[in-house]
């Protein structure tokens, strides 16, 4: 059976990491209650929604919609384990030899309503099959950049890394920018962050508390820069520079993702998998 | 050498098509100035936008913008050679023993303002490695179904089809009802037409006919459906329905479709292959 000793234990810290993160945005939704600029719109929650994956396990997403500082938000938590395809196995370490897996993860896109303020990207994950590591991490992508944002949001992550390992930030830093990139538009994504994968150091406790970590100090940035951001006042222009940048987001998302590959090729909850999409992009002809 | 001593012939003929078509919808374009429907905007024409492969060769867009009837049509002729990149030329007919090849053909799609008027994808295309074929296809996406109209598309595609070969309809329409869907959302991308590939008789004329026939076939058909719609009124509600079924389509185009994967792995032009997108979509959470 893949399904390890610690299941419900990790399980629960997503669960745990996705209601302060909903908290934390849901708070924002309130304090724009004081700014004119979002008085067309309400102040939204959070709706969580529980799905079941066509194997066994399932999840939980948490969607904000239509809110005042966040037009679309999505965190969802699975847990979900089974068997790959045989096709899909011959990709995941440990899956050619037997295709048991169990995969436990947050997942999380929020789309704001202020051209000024970044969309942003965080996932972090534990998957197990005969091999087990864990994965994940964060990423910005402003629609108009500000550097100091830029600079806040790598600081904040070097830090995480840097207490955990000195070579993790380069390295992790160097794999989101390549990883984050539309080699059909030759343009990165956003301004980056980290990406890791198959990461085991063969000391879970350490490896776990480094997952955990990339949750908080997400947790810690993100909101910040929110805050920085969200009084500044947009118009037309503004924001069809927005509107286009989720063009791009979805483009990167549909054709490259490969959480979005893996998510629809298991069979997953297309609504939970397309949860980062935007609620309304834009082409430039 | 790959490009066929034809070459300059069917390029002609792809551009007179491109022609005709552009004259076909500016002519609609005219008449919605009578439709009140359309007051807020202004009637458009295409305009025309040259583009040079990476290897040899290139394109010829065309692009109506934010017209009246027409929220963004784009009718494309590429006529494009070289060389395909090794794993690339392995997927492809004749191109694994030499990976030179020759490709010529025009691809459209129009988005239409009235959630009533149907979406629709138009391609015809002729490939040469060291085998050579045509492949294309016309299939239609209405945000708001209408029997009537499906019949008439089928009808006329059946028409053309069954001129050439009986068993030829029944063929290349259950190829597009496989091609045009969506597994991930259990769903259909619309409702249909003909879609076909690899088509070689050994007979180049024949071929090269049929072909000119499906371009020739959707001229008579689209606009004929265009004229039966474009008077209908519509709100929000239509509206939404439309953006929605276009966010569908976006999921189409990047995640399946082959020719947007044959542009991008060949270092296409990533505006012309993109074109197909549509210039605002939306997906509910």
């Amino acid at each position: 059976m893949t399904v390890p000793p610690y299941a419900d234990k990790i399980h629960n810290w997503y669960l745990e990491l996705q209601t302060r993160i909903c908290q934390s945005l849901e708070a924002i939704e309130q304090e724009s209650l004081k700014i004119d600029l979002y008085k067309s719109w309400q102040a939204q929650h959070f709706e969580p929604k529980k799905w079941k994956f066509n194997q066994s396990g399932g999840g939980q997403m948490a969607i904000l919609q239509n809110g005042r500082v966040f037009e679309k938000a999505g965190v969802n938590v699975s847990c979900v384990w089974g068997e790959f395809a045989k096709e899909f196995a011959e990709q995941i370490p440990g899956a050619a030899v037997d295709p048991r897996f169990w995969a436990c993860g947050i997942s999380l896109v929020i789309h704001p309503r202020n051209p000024f303020v970044p969309i942003v990207h965080m996932n972090t994950r534990h998957i197990v099959t005969t091999k087990s590591w864990f994965g994940g991490g964060a990423d910005l992508t402003p629609s108009i950049p500000f550097d100091e944002d830029t600079l806040l949001f790598h600081q904040a992550f070097k830090q995480c890394c840097d207490s955990h390992d000195p070579l993790y930030f380069e390295k992790f830093k160097a794999w989101c920018d390549k990883y984050f990139y539309l080699p059909h538009r030759n343009e990165a994504r956003g301004v980056g962050g980290i990406f890791y994968d198959y990461l085991n150091t063969e000391n879970f406790s350490t490896d776990d508390n480094f997952n955990k970590d990339v949750g908080k100090t997400f947790l810690k940035t993100y909101p910040a820069i929110v805050r920085k951001r969200m009084e500044m006042p947009w118009g037309a222009f503004e924001e069809d520079i927005l509107l286009k940048k989720r063009g791009r987001y979805v483009e990167f998302n549909l054709i490259y993702d490969r959480g979005t590959q893996f998510g629809l090729k298991t069979g997953g909850n297309p609504d939970a998998i397309l949860m980062s999409l935007p609620p309304v992009a834009k082409w430039a002809a």
